[in-house]
């Protein structure tokens, strides 16, 4: 009875328009996030000749994340703030069938953490989903653009904003929350598609009631749910001494609302969970076969570690949960007690080899984790990149990171060359994965950093980030990379570097092309083989968005937005140029102004042969 | 030994940089105006194969008018308001050597009656000139972009700015004024490309002598400078009645100081001429031999043609001047007494026929007209398009236009079907001329309109109208078109219909292709013997730029600016939607929002084979 209402549930409109691949109907075009399409018109001998077909200027400056959808023959193009809407007719030249213009309080944009970005559109029911950045969700008529509902998901008063896409997943309408540099204690939150009523809520911090942890949590891996993983619950001393992985005989498990427990000492306000951050500005991906949703909570609140000893459950984690309850199936915590702000919100692509579910996840810390999806245990954990240094590895058996000392971050020291810098190895960039190939093409960073916790006072709705960054090309002398990673093995077939950090999502094809777009202008298609370069081309402002693919009419299109932002392009759009400003990005990445203009301008470029 | 001073003051590098098509040295390429090139590559056959090189979005939305500058391996990129510069090595991937943001109060933008444009930028002696928005011209290292100097030539609290292109005539750069729809006493002024300092100075309207007229004024045509052209100096009266040309025996000329003498009745404030407009924002021409340049005056302030009886000299007049001393050789009233906002300051063409030296203009006034440029002896002038009902033709014994009662307009009495509207049959958008075929490629209008004058008071800086408007696509039931002009004859040799205004510039090659954009988002390539079109492409918002074409490393390019404004645009980038809003453009150009994202995001395109 239960798998018949879930099928009864399910969208088939949207389950068939995911399999065509000549539409682009979610974010990375399939509840798997795979970012993976068989069309095959572009191929290896030919891309040498794909050229711009046409373009659109949104009119809206700043970072463009994400990419359109391609629903029959229109497209619907998203911006930065103000999250214009646009639904350009195919069939007529691109002629705009519709817009939608929000009206959002400017103010909005002062608790964005790292540029005006909106990742994108959510389609489903015949209607469009936007997320604006003020926390309301809306709901538009695909075919008129008229508002069908709306509901206000978070409240821009208290630091809380979205930069998410709303994801469809069969009847409900899922999205989260930003706020990791705010305070705020986010959460993932399902609505029914139909009419915008809230189905569930569950918090990243707090006790398993608001959490929506249950009884069947953890149950295959229980050390998950320890209530500490080192010896020393600050993670370190202030002299950066011993924060001993505890070994799995040495855990306590499973223990309860370790989203309150995990919290020990008070911060400035309230126990710390109250403003633990967790917040949830990701990619998610869904298994409707196991009816189970993926993705992962960023950062506790606040970046100063001391001030919240524990290990800060559940920033930082990978959740599994049933959609139709919202109940956590599983959870596992990539960098218990955060001191670099490694979000753990990066996208989680579900694949399948030698018969296993399996999840596999770049995360910001450094390390590419191989998970079996049905109940989270670890298969897999290594560096995707020899300079990762805050921890020499993970230890499969517990999951936890062995810390390197001299890495470790206390208030008012400023610890230097720590790799990667709070941008991770890869950040909101999503990975694109080939099962024709059993292979993930990943867009990285490649920047080290300086970090220095500092005192903070919360104030709610005012910036509460509690240290000070600089950050600086890798060992590499470079801002970036791109590599195909093995995540059965655990290590790169190839690696690229890239002069800055490829910031832009991946997509690959069944000719075994990759597509991404970089920082310094060039989008590019790589030989998925052997990462030699096939084709580049120099658009407008450089790329944060996600290269696409749809076919149309019979012919095969590759699409991508352009428009420079992102936490990395953001102290280039704002004119900042102290080292630390923009979270310490106005340092790292001050040549950019070099190849773009500032701010970002705004654009889809959609290419053909 | 005139001549030898002449010659001894010229400026020789860009004497040479305007011969070498490789180059675009000057707004239209060369002192004539011409948007010719002899640059060969791209011909009839391989133009379908042309392609878009690379991009760069300027981070800057509204109207992106005229064109870059190429001189060696750099592009000098100007922007809509705030006016910032790039200069990008070609050599290089257009890497940006240097960028150069002014500050400027963002209050001029509420000076700039019809978008936040700038029309581009002028080089000699080693230096780009800027003429900022707010009045200020600037002088940059051509190769670092460091001020050398800085002059401010008017003042927007008292509603005069800019948005012409400074040029560089020889050892002056020449600059003007906008302000006709705030009362402002327009001039031209020359400046010395060394240090800044002001050379002359010419108002538009005056006493000679602060107008530059001298003894030899009008020598030839001496009918040009007649105290009142019509029986009725009102042009009219409020039945639309009598406003019969004067024959050339009943004029009685030559007069002085009819820059004061032809506002006959006071307005609100002062004598009419000292509030008379005249603004000089068009493209100016130079002929290095007689050493005269050209430029346009426009509309008389303010638009309600009751307050201001009489002919209104200056306004809406060609000018030729004496590049040295400034003083006036000829002038040429087109439109006396001015009843519909025609502003005569569009470009002048200069070229040469059966032995003459002439120049033609295309005003908006909807006649082409030729002159013998030595002199400003009138030869030609004809009705561009059928449409134009106002006047029914021009006396080219007297010059004098002989209008139409019906189409006369009043304070308080709403005029309709006038055609063109005050947009003109063609407005700054710049015409082209192949010396190879003597013919003329002219972007134009075609709109109508209403036009009712309306009681306004005179405040300094405050928008000084007095008329509403509304626009409606002309007889051919579409709002633009393009032709091929015989400016001997005084006919078209093709004309094509465009949906909207073709409101770029053209650019013809000696491979006879004809280069514009237009306000739907094409770029396209028509042959020039027949207007057939031989290629397009869509670019990501409208064009209200210039085309320009050059050669690097033996490859030809292709170029405009995208981001759509201008008046046609202005009311879309705001958002305006009441049919009167954008001095009538909200109604007219309302389909705009159907191509183009809002507001306009400018970018430079480049194409190549
Ligand atoms: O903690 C948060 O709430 C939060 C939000 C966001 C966001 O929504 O853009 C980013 C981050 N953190 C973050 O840590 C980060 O690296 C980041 C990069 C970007 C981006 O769009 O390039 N956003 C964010
Ligand atoms: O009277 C003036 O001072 C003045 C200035 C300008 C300008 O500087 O943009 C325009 C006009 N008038 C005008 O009449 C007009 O049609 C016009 C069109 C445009 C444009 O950029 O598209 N500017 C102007």
């Amino acid at each position: 009875l239960a798998g018949m209402s879930t099928s009864a549930l399910a969208n088939a409109e949207l389950d068939a328009l995911m399999k065509d691949d000549n539409q682009w109907a979610m974010a990375r075009k399939d509840y798997a996030n795979q970012g993976y399409s068989k069309l095959s018109q572009i191929n290896k001998g030919n891309v040498k000749n794909v050229k711009l077909a046409w373009s659109f200027a949104t009119g809206v400056n700043r970072g463009h994340e994400g990419a359109p959808l391609v629903i029959g023959n229109t497209m619907y193009i998203h911006t930065a703030f103000p999250n214009n809407v646009y639904a350009l007719d195919l069939d007529d030249n691109q002629k705009i069938r519709w817009s939608y213009f929000p009206k959002q309080d400017p103010d909005v944009q002062s608790v964005l953490c790292c540029d005006n970005v909106n990742k994108g559109l959510g389609y489903g029911d015949g209607k469009i989903f936007l997320q604006q950045n003020n926390g309301v969700l809306v709901a538009l008529d695909a075919k008129t653009g008229a508002k069908i509902w709306d509901v206000k998901v978070n409240d821009p008063k208290t630091g809380a904003a979205n930069t998410n896409v709303p994801h469809v997943f069969k009847d409900k309408v899922v999205t989260g929350c930003s706020g990791g540099e705010f305070g705020v204690r986010c959460h993932i939150s399902a609505y029914s598609i139909k009419d915008g009523s809230l189905l569930w809520k569950a918090y990243s911090t707090g006790p398993d009631s608001e959490m929506l942890i249950g009884k069947d949590f953890n149950k295959e891996n229980p050390h998950y749910s320890a209530l500490s993983v080192y010896q020393d619950v600050n993670g370190g001393n202030k002299e950066g001494g011993s924060f001993k992985p505890l070994d799995k005989s040495q855990l306590k498990y499973p223990e309860a609302d370790l989203g309150v427990r995990t919290w020990h000492k008070p911060q400035q306000q309230k126990d710390g969970w109250q403003n633990g951050g967790g917040p949830t500005w990701g990619w998610y991906s869904y298994d409707p076969k196991l009816n189970l949703m993926y993705y992962g909570t960023g950062n506790p609140g606040t970046w100063n570690p001391d001030v919240r000893p524990g290990d800060n459950k559940w920033s930082m984690t990978i959740f599994a949960r049933d959609l139709d309850t919202g109940m956590a199936r599983w959870a596992y915590q990539m960098t218990p007690h955060d001191e670099w702000d490694y979000d753990g919100m990066n996208e989680i692509i579900l694949w399948e080899a030698n018969g296993k579910q399996l999840a596999s996840h770049f995360d910001r810390n450094g390390f590419g984790y191989t998970f079996d999806r049905t109940n989270g245990s670890l298969l897999v954990a290594e560096k995707m990149h020899p300079f990762v240094n805050w921890a020499s590895k993970i230890d499969l058996k517990t999951g936890i990171p062995v810390k390197d000392a001299k890495y470790s971050t206390h208030q008012d020291y400023n610890a230097k060359g720590i790799c990667p810098s709070a941008l991770g190895v890869k950040d909101e960039q999503p990975a694109a994965y080939s099962p024709k190939n059993k292979m993930f093409y990943v867009p990285l960073n490649h920047v080290c950093m300086t970090y220095e916790p500092v005192e903070s006072k919360y104030v709610a709705g005012q910036p509460w980030v509690g240290a000070t960054l600089t950050m600086f090309a890798g060992p590499d002398g470079v801002m970036g990379g791109f590599m195909a990673w093995d995540a059965l093995k655990g290590k790169a077939q190839w690696y690229n570097k890239e002069k800055f950090s490829a910031w832009g999502g991946a997509l690959v094809t069944s000719t075994d092309l990759v597509f991404y777009g970089t920082l310094d202008r060039w989008v590019k298609a790589l030989d998925a083989k052997t990462g030699k370069e096939l084709w580049k081309f120099q658009v407008g402002s450089g790329v944060v968005g996600n290269m696409i693919t749809y076919g149309h009419k019979g012919k095969q299109y590759v699409g991508v937005l352009s428009g420079i932002g992102g936490w990395a392009g953001v102290a280039m759009n704002l004119g900042l140029t102290n080292e630390t400003d923009g979270l310490g990005a106005a340092g790292g990445y001050k040549e950019l102004t070099k190849y773009n203009a500032a701010p970002g301008g705004g654009a889809m470029n959609v290419f053909s042969l």
